[in-house]
């Protein structure tokens, strides 16, 4: 039992580990860090001084360069005018150089206080060097993120404590120990880490590296996403969208609604007739060749090599044979391990010989929680889901791919308005949200993305959102769109932003589709021709949010149902719901994905979603 | 523009929706509500006085009826002294009845007085009649619950108010109007409300309804998973259930982890060799039959059959005519409808006729998402995700299904001790927030489902866990258990269960296992043989978290997958992270469905998955 690690020991080794404890100058308490072992750059940097508070600390960090540069010094040595920097206009004085000459040549310490300038203090705490080094030729200046928050810590590094050359590519992680300072350049960094020991370098191949110190366009970056996350933008994106994933479940479950993980796996087409993704269990092939088989192929393989060997007659032919033979073994030993690994699980091993599908009936991938939501808000209330969905749809469109989140809210004991009134909180709550908790990141976006993204999301929550009916939507937007349509057609994208961006510039929720328009299960009104449906379109993005009251008449549904011809046995159990204690209820789906580009202004959901999947595309 | 509903207007009004404003009598503030037309009865229970607070409010509540009485009276009429609640020795009183005679009959109010009990106050708040009714014959008590807690509060219905045939079978969905009174029995309840309208009746098929009032078992329940959340154990469950869920995203984001949303459609197979679900997507099919054909057809079949009326030939012949007629009729308003829906989506059509499959390469449902949130890990540092993992494995477990939602922590900068200490303090945290948040539903679960439920959780809150190595769990286990296990296998659930419930009774953390029981991707140790990986082995439940550092350095990532033969292309991605910027860290996997069972003591995920999708079972 002594073995046990000590995880708390190891992890609070990151924040002064310090073997000098005689820092009297400490200002600032230690930073928490909890279950990686380094201080969180955020952590840094979040109280608004930019780090100056912690000036002093000696920390561990970790994180990726974004950009490095390489300061080359003439070889130090007396006299001191040439130690003074004066080379550099803007860009980082050399500080560090000086700083360290000041430690280990105590006796040029008076003329660099003379020349030095005024904005840094004397370093007293750096240890004796262990043994004379030779004069620092370089330093290297790391603008290092974490991935924390949209600022990165400049990192100085001095040739002599390692190899700067295989710190300098854009990627190198780096994970490093040293002393926060305050920076000496004049340029946006508060503090800067001088580095003092460099505990971890993880190199790139920068000719294979798809990142560079440059701005590479979104849609490039779509080719590696498994990278593009250290770029500053990617990451503030995701950092937003983790944001809002938090503040979805906190709005629902702070208002009473019960999060239900809805299947993924259904044979429930919720839409009626949609582009499905179908799911089939291929059983594991067996293997055509046996182990005992590749085993006999071996001994026969490797007495041709002997034979040919002893006759000593064909090079050629002894080559090609023994390259067989390798072959032969390297399969071999790769069926051993597998054979190794599936023993291991035997005590899980069922018989996989049946050849029927996994499934009784043929399953898909689902296309919205809603109906399978309803059935739970029919038990629980007040429900929600927060998941994804799936359109096996080839249209290519900046708004749309296969596989997207979304929440879903449904409600019993309520009607078309109450579900309007939620959606309508909740898609403010969020806004709210993500200024309040993300504004660093926020800020980056108005400087680099979108100049009126904040405006944007203020807006949202000050304003009360126009409601209009469909009816009125196309009378409205007639006279201002190239396109006509006709009662009972679908607003195209261009009446959509007409509405929200042109007419009434905020958000819109249009309701009472014409039943055509919308889903079989939603309510029809008492027009006979209209239905309890709304859509929330909102600027620069279109329809955020669909939502509807659903139809709670056994007779209505089943009519509904049969008159599109839908195949009745799928949509049995929910025709159950009517039958046994039905109840008027009402919900609504939120476009997640397209909430994250409304918060950021970016235009395309491939560039807000971690591993988008679409038409043809998918490599990982 | 004057059409907007009124959302807020209309959901207060189901909080003293009452036509007497002059209530003297009301104690207690409005309760809140939001975006559903009734109160929920959580609020009204919540305070801890049972709803004592609220007695004498007006208010309107929506639920299902979970049993119902109907006591029949006999003709009340003077005298007096067959008023006396007299006959119920226990079961509730008939104060319903009686109050109504107050209130109605105001000569007789003085003798009730006298012999009427002590414990309830008369009502002065109910409006005289409108009109002159016939004595009530009987009285309904239905307890209703409308899922918001494992409370149902007891409904009065008098018989003058409705038909109380309609209301009494168990799943009855009923909206009424009342006033909270406090209750007249001596049972468990301390208020019940007095209906005064019944608003809304969902009535039930009793003959086909799944449920009862007598307890149904769960497994019998899992062939109605639409209903089952109706039954006071699964809808605490499903309550327990969305508590877990937050819990998880409070932990992660408030130590400062990004939620990621890994795929789920993927090309990596993440564990190696593992059992998968692929995905295609079907084409629609083309209409075989056009619109057009059927038009014709449509014509033909109409002349056939004026032909057959005019020649007044064959009366069969005429019938088999008429029906075919019918039927393609039938069709051709199907697909009518289904033009008009495809018409109306026209906007977003686009090619659907080329052949070829919807990916590039063969997709799969993700079988863990810890190899995609490595490479966010290794950007963002410190990321988790909450979703839906699949495996088509044919074995029929109580502990495992298709789809299985999970938590996935992955840390960069992190060793295995890191993770360790994560999901051990991440278990706690989960622990805790079911006890403190779901108090109510966990004394339902003690006292219906599993003793020691509470017990559990407590403990491994205050417990520290034990850590030991695969070595010391293989030798300390081999005393114990029959099935001998030699060193290099997995450990059987009959170890498990040894280690965790016999003996140290905690949960037990082993690590260090043997390279060939773990994944492909597990750091290898200096030993050579073993990984490190843990498995954090619970109570009952048994392996609840997995988790490892995962194998930061290229050379040895890329020789374990040439050693088992994995398809390299598949993982090229994935090797890239140790190319470029390559970092130690660590990370796991959480059963959150077997969180779920650990908290309620149910052994079956099934029983506490919304909808869970086995071998060969699908319906919805």
């Amino acid at each position: 039992m002594s073995e046990q690690p000590k995880a708390s020991a190891t992890a609070a080794a990151a924040v002064a580990a310090a073997p000098t404890p005689a820092t009297s100058k400490a200002a600032a308490p230690a930073i928490p860090l909890e279950y990686s072992r380094r201080v969180v750059l955020k952590t840094i940097f979040e109280s608004g001084d930019g780090g100056l508070r912690l000036v002093g600390q000696r920390v561990v960090i970790g994180g990726w360069v974004k950009s490095a540069k390489e300061n080359r010094k003439e070889p130090v040595a007396p006299p001191p005018a040439q130690v003074v920097p004066s080379t550099h206009k803007s860009g980082p004085k050399d500080v560090s150089c000086t700083e360290i000459l000041q430690s280990r040549i105590p006796l040029i310490r008076s003329f660099i206080k003379i020349f030095g300038g005024s904005n840094y203090s004397v370093s007293e705490k750096l240890e004796p060097a262990v043994a004379p080094m030779p004069p620092p030729s370089s330093v290297a200046f790391l603008q290092v993120s974490d991935g924390s928050s949209p600022a990165s810590l400049q990192v100085v590094v001095d040739s002599s404590i390692t190899i700067l050359s295989q710190l300098l590519p854009t990627g190198t992680c780096i994970v490093a120990e040293g002393e926060l300072k305050q920076s000496s350049a004049e340029g946006k960094h508060a503090i800067e880490l001088k580095v003092e020991k460099v505990l971890h370098i993880g190199s790139v191949e920068p000719d294979k590296y798809p990142l560079s110190k440059k701005r590479v366009p979104l849609n490039l970056l779509r080719d590696c996403p498994h990278f593009r996350p250290r770029t500053t933008t990617v990451a503030s994106v995701m950092r937003i969208r983790s944001a809002l994933t938090f503040a979805a479940h906190i709005f629902s479950q702070n208002h009473g609604f019960l999060c239900v993980q809805v299947p993924v796996i259904t044979t429930t087409d919720s839409e009626g007739f949609s582009e499905k993704f179908t799911i089939t269990a291929v059983l594991e092939e067996e293997e055509i060749v046996s182990l005992e088989g590749v085993k006999t192929a071996i001994r026969e393989k490797r007495k041709i090599v002997e034979d040919l060997q002893r006759t000593d007659s064909n090079k050629e032919a002894l080559d090609v044979a023994k390259q067989d033979l390798e072959k032969t073994t390297e399969l071999a030993s790769q069926m051993e391990a597998r054979e190794r690994i599936s023993k291991s699980k035997s005590s899980l091993k069922a018989d996989n010989k049946r050849p029927q599908e996994f499934f009784s009936r043929q399953a898909h991938l689902t296309v919205s929680g809603r109906l399978h939501l309803e059935s739970h808000a029919c038990s629980l209330g007040n429900v929600y889901a927060f998941g994804p969905r799936f359109s096996a749809s080839r249209v290519e469109s900046p708004k749309h791919v296969a596989e997207m989140w979304t929440v879903e809210i449904e409600m019993a004991f309520s009607q078309l308005e109450d579900a309007m009134k939620c959606a309508e909180d909740f898609f403010k709550f969020l806004c709210k949200w993500v200024l309040e908790k993300c504004s660093a990141d926020m800020q980056f976006v108005l400087k680099r993305i979108d100049k009126s993204s904040i405006n944007r999301l203020q807006s949202v929550i000050s304003s009360s959102f126009e409601r209009i009916t469909y009816a009125q939507a196309l009378e409205v937007t007639d006279k201002k769109v190239e396109t006509k349509l006709e009662w009972g057609t679908a607003f195209t994208t261009e009446h959509l932003s007409c509405l929200a961006d042109e007419i009434y510039k905020k958000p819109v929720i249009i309701y009472n589709y014409p039943k055509q328009v919308k889903q079989f299960y939603v309510r029809l009104n008492d027009d006979g021709q209209t239905v309890a449906a709304f859509d929330m379109v909102v600027p620069k993005v279109g329809t955020l949010i669909s939502g509807s009251q659903n139809e709670e008449r056994f007779n209505m549904l089943n009519g509904r149902i049969k008159e599109l011809g839908l195949v009745g046995e799928e949509y049995e159990w929910y025709l159950d719901l009517r039958r046994h204690g039905t109840v008027k209820h009402a919900g609504f789906s939120f476009g997640f994905d397209l909430m994250v580009l409304f918060a950021t202004g970016l235009v395309d959901v491939r560039d807000v979603i971690p591993f988008p999947r679409t038409h043809g595309k998918i490599s990982n």
